[in-house]
């Protein structure tokens, strides 16, 4: 068991993190790092949080950091933690982008290097809106977490941040940086980027009459839009590859539909709805 | 209230109207008509019908007659249907695509004209399982349903039609076939083509790493295939549209991307989450 787990940034992910970490007693004592209050407040009477502080002094007892906030804002952070940080740390995240941030992380803490160690880390959970009145326990549950050691990580702490995510109820999964930023280009930006075009796509009129298709296919377009850029930005080159896959599927299907080469389209429905249901709801 | 009612075809739409117009005590007499014994069996357990049979000419009592097959099955039904189908009889439907639809089918009733009346509907409900063991009573609540008449028909069947919807629940809309369809294409053909396009170019190997976004923007791709190639071959025009608008978005976005104009990024994450917050779940 875990003695202190610090969690810096107690929105969605952070908050629901707390409730989990309490409800499977991971940790004794979990504490909330934010700079807003009021928020950190409401996070403690939901109960996803023992206690809190909005001073990064407060981590000197945590065994277990966990960074919650955007992405690129990480490497600035832990740079101010750092001098705060004790000897033995074990630092770990929830951001959506894994290459960029472990090189800038890695530099940040160099100079701690012997005293604490940074292991990427993401919990593939999630949903639209991100302020911890949405946190539930049960956000891990049954999801993959990805670890992402890089060739200089301890095989202890690599060990230590996977048994977090499994301690919640992740199926853990181990990849480079660089072939989780491929990977979560696919899965997710992607999805969400084309998400994004179709509900901006649809014309304000027609907007009171759509399905629940479109419904299902545009929700995650409601996601924060600084916290997408973000990841988006941060992935650029990995986005353009992934939507340039879809973008030569796009051509074909087309095209298929303008020369009624109708074969072709029963081939995508077919394809698509393989791998759709192939995956579960 | 309708005496008897008939409905063609008892899947997941014509068992959930059977299920709606029962519950609502719409019409005294609910009978399914399918090709199938099994499948009309189950749709009378489920509550769903009063009565069944695999022979159209049990349609002669019908004073409303709802047509829940294929849209590309219905014109040649009907014909077959005519004969034994009584004077006054209303005829609607219940097919996602209207323009060829409601054309080919005024040409079958054309020798029946001032006997019977076909109006076209389309309900905007449905899921992406088709069978009757997913029907239910409130699927057509709080949705849209469309009723698309023509300059020919009788204000009082359009009206007839109407009030079938919105007594189970729907919000009633009157627009031409044509209007109807381009309506659709955007709400959703196209989130129809693009969600199996999304779901066709995810490699294999990455299926068991996707999030709930992934999750949520493909799972139309899991509907019938068959039934989703009428649609689309039907709207071919429409989609074609529909599909050049997303394509000018996409492309936009791709190349501001590509030369890191992330402004243009920003603005189109905060149209997207405009449009889909308006909508809301």
């Amino acid at each position: 068991m875990i003695s202190h787990l610090a969690i810096i940034g107690v929105g969605l992910i952070g908050g629901s993190l707390g409730l989990a970490v309490r409800k499977h007693k991971v940790a004794r004592h979990v504490l909330g790092i934010g700079r807003h209050t009021a928020n950190l407040q409401k996070a403690q009477n939901l109960g996803a949080i023992d206690d809190y502080s909005t001073d990064l002094a407060a981590l000197k007892d945590a065994q277990v950091v966990v960074v919650c906030t955007p992405v690129e804002t990480i490497p600035e952070l832990l740079s101010q933690a750092a001098p705060h940080i004790s000897p033995g740390t074990l630092i770990t995240d929830v951001g959506s982008t894994k290459e960029k941030l472990v090189k800038a992380v890695s530099k940040q803490l160099r100079p701690l290097k012997r005293q604490c160690e940074f292991i990427g880390s993401h919990p593939m959970a999630g949903r639209e809106k991100a302020s911890v009145d949405h946190a539930v326990a049960d956000l891990f549950e049954q999801r993959a977490a990805i670890v992402t050691p890089t060739e200089k990580s301890s095989e202890e702490n690599v060990e230590r941040v996977a048994e977090l995510w499994s301690s919640v109820g992740s199926k853990v999964h181990f990849m480079s940086p660089r072939e989780h930023d491929a990977l979560v280009a696919t899965t997710s930006h992607v999805p969400h980027l084309i998400a994004s075009m179709l509900a901006a796509a649809t014309p304000e009129e027609v907007l009171s009459l759509v399905g629940t298709g479109w419904l299902d296919t545009t929700r995650i377009a409601a996601g924060d839009v600084e916290l997408w850029r973000q990841i988006l930005t941060q992935n650029r080159q990995h986005v353009l590859t992934s939507l340039a896959r879809f973008e030569k599927v796009f051509q074909t299907i087309r095209v298929a539909l303008e020369k009624e080469h109708d074969s072709k389209l029963v081939r995508l429905l077919e394809e698509g709805k393989r791998k759709r249901d192939s995956v579960g709801s």
